[in-house]
């Protein structure tokens, strides 16, 4: 038995809503702790790791870890039909093999959706050693990619002992958005040692594109490692990171 | 001669918007009680019955019934030009077989568009017993078929003694929006039998996406009869009634 | 060298915006009194007039008088991503050959596009001699314009003693806006003799388009003379002048 209660949709909604543009298909594991999530992009280039515990829930029943397979797509336009202030229900059928979502608003509103075999694979769990963090408001971190893809496809993010630079450069143009101590964008600079890499513009505006320009994110860097980007969830009870491989920089 | 004035053109401006979706063309007939037209869409499932009386103008000057054969796309073309707030004349122009149309606000705007030839089709004069009506916010309708398209085409409406049911199935899942007495979604339920029957999505939200989710619809229902749906034109002045065909169920 | 500083970017934004709806490239003065561009488009019907005089600018150092030929559609792009209220720096980079914008919020963004050759054309100096000026409101010329492009490509700007008339008319049908003293949408009308002529929608719609519906645009007229719409361009230091040849009434 499966039935999870939350006081407002937009938690979920929201982090459904940011997965969805990277991952088609994902195992979500019910556990006695919490909902967990992990898994890759179709091309191997992400990972996203997801978790909502027990605490961010007002009623949590869950007799035995079930997993639930769910299509993002599908999932996302139901979580897409809710209020972000409505009362939200997660029930799995297990007769019918589905799972319910519903909605408590002005109606009361039960959506559910078949569920699906996902194979969970073994995903890796890379040990990074970062060097520089930063804690920067989402909408900075939008400019910069939206201002990189004016002249390119890849961005560079740099972290220095007093600031985070995002540029990109080619034929077409140079961008470079520079974010320093005592700019409002920035809440919080922390660098044992400068870093830097480049991704690929694409998968980090999928990333961060349903993020409010206010949410604060937190972006772990390394040189030449891969990025990792943590989003608040559920007033940092929930956890939805992303970790994204670098690209190589031609010299 | 035809001449009438309306305080504010957003009366029209709403009605001619949700007939759009359904009728090309249509006969208006402007008699000393006011503008009556009755149509049916192309396919022949759903009928349009609308009346704007006399009360509803601040000036009415007809001198003897005039039937104007209108392109409800021309006609719509022209009332969204106007701003909600203008004070709307409708004239007939019989020497160039015009209408047209004054918007006076900012500045003094008149629109023409040539008039049609409608041939006037018999229309049935459906005598249906309905069981049940329910008095619903717009908005409430325009949710259970937005949930109902994410599954299917069609939509079961189903009225029982307490509660009023939008519901769909098919194997992508199943949407279901309950509306019970105290939701604030529900101005009046009003039960001799229970009803339930089964409607085109598509039609119905051609017929409910121009009104304002505030707005409350009317909804009369027999068992496996036609949906009537009335709007509150003019603040109850006129009428806009749609009557949809209900699809069979397959069992 | 050039590096010029302006309080806030949307003068420029707005600008930039409405001649990038005309033309593609052009050839931007940097002088010490200020920055003049001049040009027309491709097909040579409209004449574009900019100046913006070192009043405009909080700083402003050039050297010499230099020619920066700039793709406009690439500075649009660029322009867009600043913030009305953010600080604009220009600087010219001479050893990379390429214009930089910075705009400061937030963070501090710099985007540089490269400079292209354009060749100066011979520019034709019209001496028009206008009867007719009225200022209006752009929500008005905008309203005219979309009334208009109901009924066909084509429209008739009229000014009389007492009004400015916008109108169209074809089989489909007439649209006549007429905007009179004591409208709210007229500012000023200053006649000499009653002018008339007509001109392409299209071009009328590109000029205007980005304009805010409460910008004040002063509009000349002559009988089949070109239109001259005239913009206040920060808060009337500026000049953003279009010139737009008439089309041929078929009589």
């Amino acid at each position: 038995m499966v039935s999870v209660r939350m006081a407002e949709s937009k938690v979920l909604k929201t982090c459904i809503g940011m997965m969805v543009n990277l991952i088609e298909e994902a195992a979500f594991k019910f556990t006695p702790e919490g909902i967990k999530m992990k898994a890759m992009d179709p091309s191997h280039i992400a990972l996203v790791d997801f978790e909502l515990p027990v605490a961010a829930f007002v009623e949590y029943n869950i007799e035995q870890p079930t997993v639930l397979g769910i299509n993002l797509l599908e999932m996302n336009k139901i979580m897409s039909r809710g209020k972000a202030e409505d009362e939200l229900i997660l029930e799995f059928d297990e007769k019918q093999n589905r799972m319910s979502l519903t909605f408590k608003g002005v109606s009361t509103r039960r959506l559910s959706l078949p569920l699906i075999d996902v194979r969970e694979a073994e995903l890796p769990e890379p040990k990074l050693q970062f060097t520089a963090t930063a804690e920067v408001l989402a909408g900075v971190i939008q400019d910069g990619l939206k201002d990189a893809e004016i002249v390119g496809d890849n961005v560079r993010f740099e972290i220095s002992d007093n600031e985070l630079v995002i540029s990109a450069e080619s034929e077409k143009g140079t961008t470079e958005l520079k974010l320093g101590k005592g700019d409002k964008g920035l809440a919080k600079l922390n660098v044992k040692q400068p870093a830097r890499a480049m991704f690929n513009i694409k998968y980090l505006g999928d990333i961060t594109k349903a993020a409010s320009s206010t949410d604060v994110i937190t972006i772990n860097l390394g040189m030449d490692l891969p990025i990792q980007l943590d989003f608040s969830v559920a007033e940092g009870k929930g956890k939805l990171r992303f970790l994204l491989a670098p690209r190589i920089e031609a010299e």
